[in-house]
Formats: structure tokens, sequence, C-alpha cells
């Protein structure tokens, strides 16, 4: 049994292609894909970090689409699914959230394709036995070194080979899937 | 070392909501997504089947836009994962021309979320030592009768639990991974 889990999806400070740290615009897709995905495998929250204002009120009129209006009914999936979901404005204010659900021992777990030396799954996974984590994607073309000088582990890429440009929504599957498996079981952080 | 492997998205016959057959549409990201996952894995084909012919002129346009156009000295790795792209009319369209490229022995792999008396991971993933597969993937709400009865195998689904509503992007990605794992390689197919 894994102590309890959430992902932060970030969109600020984010690098694009040529380096420039940015914000990048949240998907829809990235927010159900993801939901769907940490409600799947017992996680108990995923946080959209972002620090733009009009896209968090995007974000949140998209939830309550879902949580509250027409959809919750339509589809009550994706309804439980974004149950989960919490807008910041920052990543440390995710880990906040995070660590006042779980306690101070939540660890944020930094994944990217280019952390060649990065700890193993197997590392990590047993981390995820002792203590809660907060896994951080990076979206755009990853996370920017601020978020690097915090001294957090580093997770492996997904695949060594001469090809690794998974989107963000498939490597986080992957990523899950590695830590929790297909039966394992992670515990629910206390309600709130 | 598994035998080549290929992957096919498939849009018709699919159910919706309801349980009735559908066409649905290519999405820009299915396209991108599962493309870059292929490529990743060392998959040699990724065929996507819709009848709809303005369907099928989109997919192409796109596709020549990362293959040829402005597009590829852009975002080479776009160009790179696209070159495994085939649009075709048909399922029965794609594993012919699989077995054209891999030979006759080559077995379709249905995957889904209803498939609770599917084969299990570690089952497909022998049967990708000895024989090339192509990995079926239904949108929507799934693969339709129709392509059940031609009793190819079927995949257990990724999760068991009470929840298991993934995205098709995200579970194409976790079944990869399992079939292929973090360092698995996978023999490249004839090339064309």
């Amino acid at each position: 049994m894994l102590q309890p889990m959430a992902i932060a999806l970030v969109h600020h400070p984010v690098l694009d292609r040529r380096g420039d740290v940015i914000k990048s615009a949240v998907t829809n897709l990235d927010i159900h894909d993801l939901a769907r995905l940490a409600t799947s495998y017992g996680l108990s929250r995923y946080y959209l970090v972002t620090p733009a204002q009009e896209q968090q009120l995007l974000i949140e009129r998209i939830a309550k689409h879902w949580r509250e209006g027409f959809g919750a009914e339509y589809n009550q999936d994706r309804c439980r699914a974004l149950g989960l979901l919490r807008t910041v404005g920052s990543l440390e204010a995710a880990v906040k959230d995070w660590r006042g659900l779980v306690g101070p021992a939540a660890l944020p777990v930094l994944t990217g394709a280019r952390h060649k030396q990065g700890r193993t799954f197997r590392a990590v996974r047993t981390l995820a036995r002792h203590q809660p984590l907060l896994l951080v994607f990076g979206t755009g073309h990853g996370l920017a070194p601020d978020i690097y000088a915090n001294g957090w582990p580093q997770l492996a890429p997904v695949r060594n080979g001469c090809y690794n440009h998974l989107s963000v929504r498939t490597a986080a599957a992957i990523i899950l899937d590695r830590l929790v498996g297909e039966r394992g079981r992670v515990l629910a952080a206390g309600s709130d």
C-alpha cells in the first residue's frame, strides 16, 4: 500500500522550445485526461498550477460544468474525476495545500525527460511507500530552473532510447502506472 | 526482444455513450500523442482508421505539415513520429497492410475497459515475443460488436478498480509500457 499521492501540472514557470520561461495555456484535454488518470489510480489531489487569473477562471468554469451543472448528471464519471481538481497560483501553493492535507513529510518529486541522472522508478516507488508524494509535471518543454532550485528529488525519464518525446498526458500515465501498478493501492488523504 | 508491433486507433465502428455505432471525429492530439508514444516504444506503424473521406484529408494535411512543410524543420521530433502514420478506411485494411509488411502471422489484439475476462498483460507480452501484434484501440465508448466477431484476443483492462475511465491516450500509453517496458526493445518491421 502506498501513502497518499497527488499530481501537479505546472503551466508556469516552464520552458518553451527555445528555453525561455513562459506561462503555457491550460488545455481542456489536460484537465480531463489527468483527472481521470488520477482517479483511476486512487490519487487524492490534482493541482492545476497557473498564475494567470483568466486561466484559473476558465478551469473553474469547466470544472463547475462537470461537477455541478448539466455535465454532472450527463457524465457522473467526469464529475467524480474532477472532484480531485484544485486550481492554484504557484507550485508552492500546491505543496502547501498538499502538506496541509497529509502532513509536512509530503515530498514533491519532479518529472522530466532530461533527468538522465534521476532516481529510478524502483527508488521512487520505495519513497512512495513511506511518505506522501506530489508528482510534479511540466507543460511546454518542461519545468523551469527555478523549480529545480528547491532540491527536490528528480525521477528518471520514462525511456532512455534515442527518441523520448512523450506528451505530458502519456508520460503521466506511464509514470503513475509504474509507481502504483495494475493492482496497487494508494491510501486516500484525509477528506477536507 | 519483441516482434514488430503496431497500433490502430479506430474511429469507426465504435460506440457512443448510448451504445449506438458511430463514426467519431479524429482529433489533432490523438494523432500527435499516439505517434510520439509509438515512436518512443519502437513501434513500426500507427494506423488511423476512419472511413470518412474528409477526416482522411484532414489527417493527411496535418501529417504533411509536420512531415514535409514548415513543421518538419520547426520540429523534427514530430516529423519523425508522424513517419509511422498510415490512414486507412477500415480495420481490415490496417490488418491487411500490417500483414503485408510483417507476414500473415500478425495478430490483432483488442483493447477495452470492459474486457473483464481478457488475457492478462503477462500473456499478451508472451504473445508479443513470438508474433507481430496489432494493438487495436477504440475511440468514443469503445470498439463496436462487429470488431469482436473476428474472434481476436482481448486484453484485460488497465485497472480493475471501481473507477476505470481512462482516455484512449493514457490507456494506450500504459498498455505499451506494460508490454514493452522501460528498457524493452521491439524489432522494426521491414521498411517499405
